[in-house]
């Protein structure tokens, strides 16, 4: 894709990078480099795994290791120990570690009391439903966040020389201070797992008649409720304060809207009810208000779209057809969306258009023979 | 479509319909009813409304009104009165109501104390963004379900009579009581829909880089965040036990988790960790046993896809390329996901597709050109 070859290309001149730890983003970090031309060098406690990893090309296991840059990318119980050994064995080298969580992997380094100046955390938001150097891809980080997390005695320039790592594998770069790392992550994927994963548990025991009832809503909210149990904990043990601290005023709007529908529910209490009323329009409308900062394509802010509801055939080349159409019809795609019906050969596809197009589009598929949805 | 059409011929034979309320439900009830030749009569207290009704091919409203079956489209508050008045107006006719919450409806008709025998409650799962009569739409309640409700005293006839009804407008039809029908949708809709908005408002106040981070999880779990105040402050009152029961659990889920984080956040209580991080375990296991309890497409149960992410330009035309080169592979594609990134002119296209064709499919888009992402 020219588009990310010159994302990539803005990031030439990366000093040889040294990975430690060749699972599934250490092994991802050296192809995304080493397919721009970086020298990658391999380390990792498993002779297999590094053996593999050079294998997929993701670097080299002999020679000079003279590293400019150094990731650490191993489970986060033994990362600080790495960290702190890497600053040692290379004192002109930039220190980084990937985990996905930051404070207590700062926490731990800081207490051994040493210059940190070379030293910062970062994160790539990317990961797979598999693991393990098998699973590498040089792609793995393009389009996604990679965070930054200098901490106050992180010097400039290891900072800018991390971001310039991450921008060689195509990621985009932003940076955070850990604590706000920390904060961010549990309000926008830490939390939002815990409240799918609750939400998802209440359907295990509804009769086959009841769970039919199920829209299009309610699997958006719980998708992810079908994440690993296992990196799960590790995740949310490894961010508990951040994470309980945005839960305990979870818990505290979920009691204040089951009171007020307790009061709705009692006929005796009508005088609470236009107050118990006014607390649930509030809750929904504060969601509003939140669902709204989630930025849109691009990152450029939340766009408002028109939906198109086609009906579409469920054979094969019926939806391809479809959008071959609509750009026949010069109209740009924001986004699609497939509802399939319940019991029904058909499904409905939501296309997602600027608004002033989704008129004409509309009739424009209506004089193509295409049934629009309600 | 020919599907939907053999799915209303299966219904022909309608008694003379007529509705009451000719709002968004109703005239798109008459609608539906017309395009497969049911005589149907409107009624509103409307005139206006009702004439536009008219005028949009939902039905006549004038002539000899002596209907087989009554639908009371109106809302909540004045459809059990109408109710009653229809059973009492056409001492033969079946009636029935299509009001989304059903107990409460049933119970202020119950207690007028007359034979019920010909009423039963039913809810047609469909709706738009916009309201009104001319919003009416012939297809609105394809591929939908539409829940029948009988009680105690409902006359089979009468149950089979509205499902009758129901097919012909092309929804797939269930029987529920009224108090299962309102747990049921407590816990797929009214419930996810709190949960979703709750989520949602503790985003509001991030910082511009926190909800930078936000990816498709919290989108997914928070998009129906994006719903009217309004009408869900209605939804939840008219069914505020069923919704707080599910809430009241749900907030014991929620304080057990915040407990095992507190308990994981206190170095000191390092012999607790093991049982806090068996709760978070669970909570996540529960989830994926709730979530596997939602039914995939066609209703047939769950299936599990897998998904082939495919690196798609951000140019008009380039993911009909896409599907019309899987559709040529002769690949039939189950589910499909937009993925944008941050700030790049390029996206991920996710196609599901049944397991066993991921791997062909993923050599065949390769050898056409196609970066397959990790």
């Amino acid at each position: 894709m020219t588009t990310s070859a010159e994302a990539k290309g803005a990031a030439s001149g990366l000093p040889p990078v040294h990975v430690i730890g060749t699972g599934l983003i250490g092994t991802s970090v050296g192809l995304a480099l080493r397919a721009v031309g970086v020298d990658v060098s391999l380390e990792d406690q498993s002779e297999t795994s590094v053996a593999l990893a050079r294998d997929l090309g993701a670097g080299r296991i002999t020679g000079e290791v003279a590293p400019g840059l150094v990731v650490v990318a191993t489970p986060p119980d033994v990362a600080p120990g790495l960290v702190l050994e890497s600053l040692r064995r290379w004192p002109e080298a930039v220190v980084t570690d990937v985990t996905s969580v930051k404070q207590v992997i700062l926490a731990d380094v800081v207490r051994a009391g040493v210059a940190l100046d070379r030293y910062l955390g970062s994160h790539p938001m990317a990961g797979r439903e598999r693991s393990g150097a098998i699973s590498g891809r040089a792609d793995l980080f393009e389009g996604r966040a990679w965070v930054l997390c200098p901490h106050e005695t992180t010097d400039g320039r290891a900072t800018e020389l991390v971001g310039r790592l991450a921008r060689a594998t195509g990621a985009a770069v932003s940076t955070l201070s850990p604590l706000d790392h920390d904060a961010a992550v549990a309000a926008v994927s830490h939390v939002p797992q815990v409240a799918a994963s609750l939400v998802a548990a209440r359907l295990e025991h509804l009769s086959e008649q009841a769970i039919g009832l199920a829209g299009q809503g309610v699997r958006d909210v719980t998708r992810i409720a079908a994440s690993d149990p296992g990196l799960w904990t590790q995740i949310l043990s490894g961010n508990a304060p951040a994470v309980a601290a945005i839960l305990r005023d979870l818990s505290t709007d979920v009691t204040r809207v089951v009171t007020a529908l307790e009061a709705l529910g009692e006929e005796a209490n009508v005088a609470d009810a236009p107050g118990a009323r006014a607390v649930l329009a509030r809750s929904i409308a504060d969601g509003n208000a939140g669902h709204s900062r989630i930025p849109g394509k691009h990152g450029a802010g939340t766009a408002t779209y028109a939906v198109v509801s086609v009906v579409v055939d469920d054979s094969p080349g019926e939806l391809a057809r479809l959008l071959v159409e609509i750009g026949e019809e010069g109209v740009n795609l924001e986004d699609l969306r497939l509802d399939h019906g319940l019991g029904l050969p058909f499904g409905l596809a939501e296309v997602h258009v600027l608004p002033q197009v989704a008129g004409p589009l509309t009739e424009a598929l209506q004089s193509r023979g295409w049934q629009i949805h309600g």
